[in-house]
């Protein structure tokens, strides 16, 4: 971390930077309305910081120990002077804004027909932001993977009913990246790449993701600390994107015999993690129960603790849905479940 | 379970009960309004059913697999005609009831005034039952052990300390048992008798608490599963007591360094146990996370998930807490807590 | 930790131990053959160390943060002067010696005849311990609880028939101790006591286990670290007892699905608890695995990694066992695992 | 599972396989010496099976549940007849065969200078495969990772030494392949690909492994069951490439506070895995321990429990290494390691 004099030229900002990257590290150079500073990605071991600390428009080097420097509230505060949240607008959507924001969508994507018609009801519902499936991550290679793996031409059919959707209905859409060949053509069409929680240590892949442009719906992993989760993000950050949308969606069960979850929905995450970082934080209740019946009662939760939206799986006919058909819940659901967040939202934030 | 006819007689019930003993197995008899059912308590691998099952007055024997039968609502509702969950009624305060209780109080009793202080400070602050260890389970033989550690008198002091707390502000009190030699004395003091998440397994220690006749604050083990916290409630209801208070309390973190939070605590416990039993469930916001800053959203978490009430540990002076003390909450906090919660839990419930 | 000059007199150690139990914690006095220390057992927050300091006799005070120290290998190594390991001695079997010590029974006793049978053929197999629960553990209510469970006749029966077994083929006898009430009643008859996994955090239980006087095989509980295992140890040491067997018998299984065993043994903390302490380190392979078909692979491997020795359940007609039948292994394969282990042992011990 | 008649003509096969196609699965011709079978891989929910079953030459169509038929033991038993474990020959090695093999080299590789140095070192204490890190996944951006890391000229210099090494050295080489960006680069250079623990759920990176046609080197992530890790290696099988090396290199641990190493090695895994696949499986001490003074001892247990080989980081002068410094040992301490495992395995298989 490098901060510049007040009075640094651009001259003088640019030298630094070259000097830095001789030494296989890139600069992230941040411009705050005093200071710039200069974060160093990568590997710092081999940077002589002696010698950057005297070069001209210097004022000082700090070493920060944190694997999540760049999204890191303490950071943004002491560089930058300023504690704010990073509000992320999508298509006039706002994302870590005062209102919750609520995904919804069905798991998968099965046809045109079922997606306008669920995004038709979600929408009504009051969701904001429109999920589908196309690249579904599956524990076994005999199970349904989705649209996009039927075929180059399905994934790009299924792609342009999403965004024909979003268009047709004004909402944002999202979909998920699972590898890196489908990232270019993702990012083609849909307006949030979403990273799910299985690929949350592919740092090739985050990085992509980041260099897309595109804000990033990025899940944490089910067996990985908060520490692991936002030092995983940073890779994303690392690209220059910080339109980052940190989502918890449940770790592994402890014990033996039944948890009645499917995950374990780990809510004190949410404030924890508002606490270190600047990005918003929401929940998805429907992968971490895998029961429709709790989805009610932990949006209220969400919400309660403090989550900045929620992702949620909708189906017309949930028992018809192909894919993890017991988790999703009808659009007259999401209602209910959004008017009463809405209210819980009020009440702690005091309004 | 043997389910009697509608016009069996007592002295049928009688018979059925004394055969089925002779098996090794005690017999929990549950009069219904309707039926009479008897629960067989224990191994019941050499129980001869067949025999049972043509005695005079018997209706059916029906095996239920569930290693929680007595405390399930399945059972309750199948064979005793319901789906009432339990209300527990300690001294006019109702746990289980319609709205929720919110026990408060220090974690460890230090003195009898730091005690009064507290207690007359959460009753101040909307508190219904107060709670302060004697007891304490530490890790370390090395730490402070709570007054109880001190000897038999400084044990028997301090517990008339917490009886007079309670009576002076009309508050049933509750401490931890922590093993079998302390059981008697405590009962002798406290309304409540708490047992503590280390303590989960130890179904002697369980059997002895039941037996005291005491309603019973039950805590999840941090590294068992729901099934296995339901599982171990048994040992109390086996002894005739039913008056359990089941407590979510934070499961073991996942994944490598920091979590930023003690334990992860398991809301969505909540609602699933509710489905699963009849017993109330409170929530421990306190041990859970271990962090002051945290306790007010994971307390509007757990309302809103549905908790049947809270245990918070609350301090005067939270520095000056001997133990804890980085995760105690002043009484004002708790008043503001509390009405939060409040709001929440009317939401809700649709009031 | 008081460390007493070479020329302290008993009156000067006295002293020091009459002034440092004022403050309500215990002396742990260890003679060395050059220094005499004090070990202080409890809550050292309110001990005047400074006080302590200036007694006469008294050569130095050292702070230990561990939550082990009584049982650390360093405390001893740089109090005591001495890098050794605890061999304990029980009727001619040295535990912690130069040979692994083979135990071996039944995992309940079932009959008198039941277990004679098992305690001579696991002698032949050349076993050097028995073992036979009389107390069983259980997580529900309805499973078979020991003959212990059916009455303080049937208890005292089973116990006799240990000792017996014990005395007949020349092998000391162990059993599990599962609640405080049994714990003096167990020490009349057996020769080592057991603490069993789920009973690794109960304080009480463990400080009345040492008391007893007698060594205790004291199993880490599946959801605890290495370190939270060693604390609880120290409860017993605390007694003055040192005669502590550690036992790795697994810890909970990771991720979702099947895992294959029933516990995952971690083998890797023998080793990593003979570096952190001087006491004998062994494995339970049967209920670690809970297959009869894996027992004779991870008892090669416990050899291999270090462990001083194995608790193996074995019943003649493994089918038949009223418990955990399909861990338990043949006689013949107990004399088959013993040889195989042996040949290992000598090998990894440059014999 | 599309079991042909014996006398099954190739057209009948053909039409069956081309029928199955069109409903979106891929078919796996497995030609026994007396059967033919049919393996569908993908989503078999909308195939025909009932039509499947009466087309020509079709002797039975049997629903398999297991998420990893192809690697099944039990597949391959049933169908093929026979139950053999695959051995895996690259460049004169055998993976999986009588002798364990063991794998070798640093951690990352610096210069050609270091990896030519440790692999002729390694080359003289035993190692038949010589490892060495290009990519490296790292949990921070901040760490290094890898040459491979620092531009596309740096990476292909780094394989041109490994693949030089090897060739001077006369071993197959290795390198994991984080990404699919680096598949092809890897496939061109090395002679069995890794796939890492944080990669194991990547199923687009497992498949593009699996397509190379090279052996893959694939390990268990430390949040995964058996039942995962082995699901997951037949997204790799159902590319027809079941040259599958699967590598236990320990799962997370449990429990509060030290545990005294990075992760829990679970060789338990080792004999349950060898139960349920064909495929060899080795263990890796040195990720799992992440202590240099634990690996010999973890080493013989892995082989006593029956592994079918070994990978050990390795570096002549550990304290430099570049990345996981406290975890390499000496080329001498291999030997030794090497020497010790060679005598364990000859007694464990009876030699």
């Amino acid at each position: 971390m490098i901060i510049m004099k007040k009075d640094a030229t651009q001259a003088e900002i640019a030298n630094v930077v070259s000097e830095a990257s001789k030494y296989g590290v890139r600069c992230d150079v941040s411009r705050g309305e005093v200071l710039t500073i200069i974060g160093l990605v990568g590997d710092e071991r081999r940077v002589p910081f002696a010698r950057l600390e005297v070069m001209p428009g210097v004022k000082e080097v700090r070493m920060i120990e944190t694997p999540y420097k760049l999204i890191s509230r303490e950071y943004n505060e002491v560089f930058r002077g300023k504690d704010e949240s990073r509000v992320i607008k999508v298509k006039g959507v706002e994302i870590g804004g005062i209102e919750p924001v609520y995904i919804a969508g069905p798991c998968a994507i099965e046809s045109r027909a079922q997606l306008m018609r669920i995004a038709e009801e979600v929408k009504c519902a009051g969701a904001h932001i429109l999920r589908g499936g196309i690249f579904k991550p599956r524990s076994s290679v005999h199970s349904f993977q989705g649209l996009g793996a039927q075929g180059a031409d399905e994934a790009r059919e299924a792609l342009s009913w999403l965004k024909e959707a979003g268009e047709c209905f004004e909402m944002p859409v999202l979909t998920e990246a699972r590898g890196e060949s489908q990232m270019d053509l993702i990012a083609e069409y849909v307006d949030i790449v979403q990273i799910g929680a299985r690929n949350m240590y592919e740092q090739d892949l985050l990085g992509y993701a980041g260099r897309t442009g595109k804000p990033v719906l990025f899940k944490r992993n089910f067996g990985a600390s908060v520490e692991e989760f936002l030092s995983s993000s940073e890779y994303v950050a690392a690209e220059g994107n910080r339109d980052i949308i940190l989502c918890e969606r449940g770790v592994l069960p402890v014990g033996k015999g039944k948890s009645f979850t499917r995950y374990t929905l780990d809510l004190a995450a949410v404030p924890a993690i508002k606490k270190e970082t600047y990005l918003p934080v929401i929940v998805d209740p429907s992968h971490a129960t895998g029961r429709r019946d709790l989805i009610k009662a932990m949006s209220a939760a969400a919400i309660a603790a403090g989550a900045g939206g929620l992702a949620i799986e909708v189906h017309y006919s949930p028992a018809e849905s192909w894919v993890d058909a017991q988790q999703a819940i009808t659009p007259s659901e999401l209602a209910d479940i959004i008017d009463t967040c809405r209210k819980i939202h009020k009440i702690t934030t005091g309004g």
